[in-house]
């Protein structure tokens, strides 16, 4: 009998375990069918060095429970990059000989932007030289930035670590009667889903993110501080959400003057950011002379489980599950993700998306679910977003510590 | 009948609201003896300005349970210190004569070092010109650094928010192959326990925060990197907990370059921190040349509600609730603190304290919580913090948003 293996690459989620979790319950549920589960270590890189292990452990009710609640990829995460097979099928032929000796028949890779890369390259090259591997994509991303699938499992909870985020901060920041400005930065490169996130902390009473600055619209700065003084005349306290990747109307990255980006690019020739708050915060604090903080929301917002949300959880699971099925029952070069049947009541169905078109696009916040002024999100966001940061799952502490799964 | 007012003051805690439910509950229990309950918005600055409001709508048993879980100070705060009464009676006629036209009888204060001094003055003062009003201290502080008192409520809440968020990031920290280390920067300008609860992160089999850098202790930085190398020897991930107030040998603030800290005093000459993370990333990462992070907890760590320690929320609760006890009973220039009787099981109980062995002492970390080679904690400090952190509420969420009272 044949066997599967999971692997996690990319950023860390607060439920890409949950995902993990609901591929190894799926093999242990179809049993006659799947041999053993196995998880790859540290994504293909590990599997190309033979880092296999075995998941049995999670055959314990308790220890899958624990999984679902752990951070950041269980199994490890990889930056590496698969080159165009026609050009070179060494790390292809290196990655088969591997999956032959442990007779994997299905390979399940939890992942984003360039894993989905990944399982289409692996899948194409599969295909052509007429073997019988089944690949299939498990979306993860905190920015949300999949193409196809409705939304991906990882953002809803750092979504509601944004918005609580900055509910609390501006209860925190308005006790005393000082003007002052708090500038609170999100992840999300090009697409500003999880910035817009902080919108969800307003209600018709409280104001927690008076002004937002998505990567999608041009950050002028002169329009920007008219905002920020129309603001400070009817409100004490100015809350600004701003993307780490606002970029100026020729597209550079905004930041302040000592800051050099070349230097700190990633395998995939991402721009590691950081610093487009405090650039903002100078901003404001130069031009308007009132208080001001910044606050980076860093690596927190994406693996807070504390904060995680239910739906959230479920649905990474729900996604694991279906995406190791959809490979147990043939499919491949494909990933399991959302369609959304209605917003109100909240429901979404599993579909299997071709693998090739969702493979570096990059879903942006689109233009209708931004206000006209560009600082704001519409109704439609909120529709859009609030049901993924429904519900609290129900934690395992021990003496106020947060649990995780045993490691192995 | 006379009145009890309740104000607040210095930095916000995730529980100094409770504090404030235990002082109404009990008056409201108390009906017989003492008439309303008002609040006083922003401290006693808003006190000289009649700025009092009053607090019935928290006899609605489910807005005082919202209460307590809304971070931040729900009355607002003041920095305003009161000068020497004698050197300047005036603003304690004025604060005297809107309290009676109140007909205050009891005043309690909910607040850390500076909060007391205001408690102590003001007691000394009443004492002084023969008035009958009492004046009660109800602590809090997430910097636990109030004396005599066995810890102060808002501690144990954002030691549980470090603790965790240290767990969380550690694993976050730990996906990719690479060699790093992370510095996380802590609350704390003088004392140390804040930063010291990162070392209830660790448990036999994970350590997440390797070296805890404290203000108690001398910050050099020669034997810190031999500790940082020590450390990158036998773990791929180092992770540093360092406080914002961390000192070189001349007791200056271990900063960068181009931080100038003499431009942001506050009003009680406090220098505002920030950067003794980046400075520390700035070290590690030029002298070692492996991947560094710096993330500042920030504000966060003192409202995030969310992860609120149910022991904080009950006794910072009690602490309230004694307080507007011992005036209603007639006792004045005391603070409500804890007495603690046992470790395990844990058990504490309310004692009255003179405020004025309180009032501007700084309790920091005692050197048998420190190991000997000052980057680290000792089991006495496991033992003493643990309790503090247990325990999570039941909080109340709508649609994913952490609810709030309703605002007055």
């Amino acid at each position: 009998m044949e066997n599967l293996l999971v692997i996690q690459s990319g950023g860390p989620t607060a439920v890409i375990n949950s995902s993990l979790a609901g591929v190894i319950r799926c093999c242990f549920e179809r049993k006659r069918e799947i041999g053993k589960v196995y998880g790859g270590r540290n994504g293909i890189e590990g599997v190309e060095n033979e880092r296999i292990v075995s998941l049995d452990l999670f055959e314990n009710e308790e220890n899958l429970r624990l999984l679902k609640q752990t951070p950041s990829s269980y199994l490890g995460s990889c930056r590496m990059r698969l080159p165009d097979f026609t050009e070179d099928t060494k790390p292809y032929e290196k990655l088969l000989s591997v999956l032959e000796k442990y007779k994997i028949g299905c390979l399940c890779c939890i992942g984003g932007n360039d894993s989905m890369d990944t399982v289409n390259k692996l899948n194409t090259y599969v295909s052509a030289v007429g073997k019988a591997l089944k690949v299939v994509g498990i979306p993860k991303t905190v920015d949300n930035d999949l193409a196809l699938t409705d939304h991906s499992p990882g953002y809803g909870s750092a979504a509601k670590f944004v918005a609580n985020s900055m509910r609390q901060l501006a209860l925190d920041t308005d006790v005393y009667e000082m003007p002052s400005a708090v500038i609170v930065e999100a992840m999300g490169r090009n697409a500003g889903w999880l910035t817009a996130a902080s919108a969800l902390a307003n209600n018709r009473d409280f104001s927690a993110a008076d002004i937002i600055c998505l990567p999608e619209t041009v950050f002028d700065s002169e329009r920007f501080l008219e905002k920020v003084q129309a603001v400070a005349r009817v409100k004490k306290t100015v809350m600004i959400a701003v993307s780490e990747g606002i970029k100026n109307k020729n597209g550079e990255y905004f930041k302040t003057e000592n800051q050099d980006l070349t230097k700190r690019n990633d395998k995939f020739g991402h721009a590691a950011l950081g610093g487009a708050g405090k650039a903002v915060e100078t901003l404001v604090a130069q031009s308007l002379g009132i208080k001001t903080r910044c606050i980076e929301l860093s690596t927190l917002q994406r693996c807070f489980s504390v904060q995680a949300s239910l739906c959230d959880v479920e649905e990474a699971f729900l996604a694991g599950y279906k995406g190791a099925e959809f490979a147990i029952d043939g499919k491949s070069g494909i990933m399991a993700g959302f369609k959304r049947t209605s917003d109100n009541p909240y429901n979404v169905e599993i579909a299997a998306f071709p693998v090739n078109q969702v493979a570096n696009f990059e879903k942006k916040l689109p233009m209708d679910m931004i206000t006209d002024d560009g600082f704001g999100v519409t109704e439609k966001f909120i529709d859009y977003a609030s049901p993924l940061i429904a519900g609290e799952p129900e934690l395992i502490y021990k003496n106020g510590r947060l649990s995780f799964a045993p490691f192995i």
